[in-house]
């Protein structure tokens, strides 16, 4: 049978049917389902990543993520992974073994922020508040200077905590402490107001499948000047190649040298989804975000659950709602998933059992959704009474 | 307008229109076109990363990539990036520092894996050979000889110079030097025979955007039983936290536990793309690429064109063909773009200038492909002459 006389070993050899996904509804942390147009765009003719109308795609996108995360920084990019790849990417450039690193621990991310940095020889110190809370510019304040760090990383919207971290002032005390502001904005970035310059962020990274209803797997990252300029002076290469933003600038800049063949088909879907959010704009946005969130947290109430952060701190674009006692969390999720299609999730870590997690994110905050989650999870809760 | 009375600035919300990519056929070095039912999967209705639907695809995805890659290796997954996502991964988990590692440097991916090397603290050796040329079981048994090296990587079939590197005895020697072979299969993976388990390969890596015909984002990794055997015995963690493979393993593996969250559409195309693989079978797969590349070099040859790469080791599904003198390569290519929509490739490194690199890869491996780019390039030779 073949010319190359090469039998192959058929054991792993699996057929397996065509591919037959249910309609699930995303209500979860994250995934959350992408918008038709989105999906339309994903399946786009494909082209090189040198191609002349794909550099015109890649900067359309970089344009449109600028306006979405309120930077005018011409280092914004998507990164060809998920969320958490531009999240390593920021640290990965920007700390030099021994810098102090200091991060603001309340959830998940944070704690993620601080192994990261470990990797790449920080030297990570810690401020820290229970799961759900924020920190106030005093905290922060005593953290700067006690620690006199090169940088201070903070998760703006804690996805495992729906708690929406104050940003106002921060930025300016970095200034004064020569502190680099890093700061996560995964469940943020086009669901609640992000103000980048404003706020003056040095460096930002967030993911796609979140508040910008687009799949996973890319994943946009901002350095601003005071960023570029610590990773200009650095003594080592970054210990890692992938992310190497030196080498990436090159294939995003104007040599347009080749690094890495960039995940084409998802660069369309990003530029889709970020053209949807300059069509409806950021304040009807956000809007959006809010009135959909509260619409949630009303009826959460009426049927006796509480939600886990304070309602002045609490997230428009994830919430965290309490279990009730008696209730087992995952059962009622199970039931959801299993008789509804659709998805919420439980807890993590110090939240385990104590909370689900609904998100409202990008096309998915819409008031039916509210309707028929609520009325799905009153009828799981009488069905497993 | 907005309630929450912040106003963003609308300097960067441009209006871009609705995106409309050229039909190009693919036949550079990567990205091929993928095949149309890979594009429809693409698009099938996405789920959550931990949903049980999902945790099915997960399991058919791995089998049909040990099908492909003739192993059976159960640590067998697809790395949310690109091929050299995947290819540092395996050097950032089973490099620790001071750790010699050879590598063959015959093309400008031998070079890459030197610097990643590098990069985790690696001792870096090489062993050189002029681009196109590979290397003789002698000359890798006098390299493992001299610098017993921890590993050695070798570049199967490079990308940038059309070599295929004959594999036989390799394997056999490098477990006499106890040493770990690490194999870049990138551009070989399910377009000519690759056997990672009768090779005795310990780790390898690939792409999808490839033989295997399916949009980039996501790259096939394996780790045999030593490779991860020397990644247990790590002193310290790997220099990476996105790739670290012993996290990603509790995902991929019976505990499911969250680490990032899995481009998921980008694994539907995957999986589509592998189960094509299977139904054609690899033999019949390897047959159609050596009958279509054989079309090809013969038509070369009646248009005046040589082959850069000697015919006992050319690389069926790229083929590095020879510029006539005082012809411009990147004028020809940009002629065959812009006039017919077809992409090929320049050379790079020590080939810039001097060939062009013509990928017949996967679904594009048809004889309709090489008529019509031969004709295109008898048509743009005598427009430029």
């Amino acid at each position: 049978m073949s010319s190359l006389n090469l039998k192959a070993d058929d054991s792993h050899r699996i057929q397996v049917s065509q591919l037959d996904m249910p309609p699930r509804l995303l209500l979860g942390p994250g995934p959350s389902n992408f918008h038709p147009r989105v999906r339309q765009a994903l399946s786009a003719n494909e082209v090189g990543h040198l191609d002349p109308k794909f550099i015109e795609v890649m900067k359309e996108t970089q344009e449109l993520l600028r306006y979405v995360w309120q930077t005018s920084n011409p280092f914004t990019i998507p990164v060809s992974g998920t969320g958490s790849a531009a999240m390593e990417a920021t640290l990965a450039n920007c700390v030099e073994p021994g810098d102090v690193v200091l991060v603001g621990v309340n959830g998940y991310f944070g704690e993620r922020l601080c192994d990261m940095a470990e990797r790449y020889g920080a030297e990570v110190r810690r401020i820290q508040k229970p799961w759900g809370e924020v920190f106030t510019l005093n905290e922060i304040g005593y953290g700067l200077e006690t620690h006199r760090p090169a940088i201070l990383g903070l998760v703006h919207a804690e996805t495992s905590t729906g708690a929406l971290q104050p940003m106002d002032g921060i930025g300016k005390l970095c200034r004064e402490f020569d502190t680099l502001l890093l700061l996560d904005t995964v469940t943020s970035l086009g669901g609640v107001p992000v103000f980048l310059d404003r706020w003056h962020v040095d460096m930002a990274y967030s993911g796609s499948q979140k508040c910008l209803s687009c799949p996973p797997g890319i994943a946009p990252l901002t350095l601003g000047p005071r960023a570029l300029e610590k990773l200009s002076q650095r003594k080592t290469k970054p210990a890692n190649w992938y992310l190497d933003m030196t080498l990436l600038g090159k294939y995003w800049g104007d040599e347009r040298t080749y690094h890495h063949t960039a995940p084409i088909n998802m660069n369309y879907a990003l530029r889709e989804a970020l053209r949807i959010v300059a069509e409806e704009g950021l304040e009807n946005r956000w809007d959006r975000h809010r009135t959909n969130a509260e619409l949630l947290w009303e009826g959460l109430a009426d049927l006796g659950i509480d939600c886990h952060v304070e309602r002045e701190h609490r997230l428009a674009s994830l919430t965290t709602a309490l279990v009730p006692d008696g209730i087992d969390s995952k059962e009622v999720a199970s039931h959801l998933l299993r008789n509804y299609n659709i998805d919420i999730a439980a807890g993590l870590g110090q939240l385990a059992g104590k909370v689900w997690r609904i998100g409202l994110m990008g096309y998915n905050s819409r008031p039916e959704n509210v309707v028929l989650l609520l009325s799905a999870m009153k009828k799981a809760l009488e069905a497993l009474d």
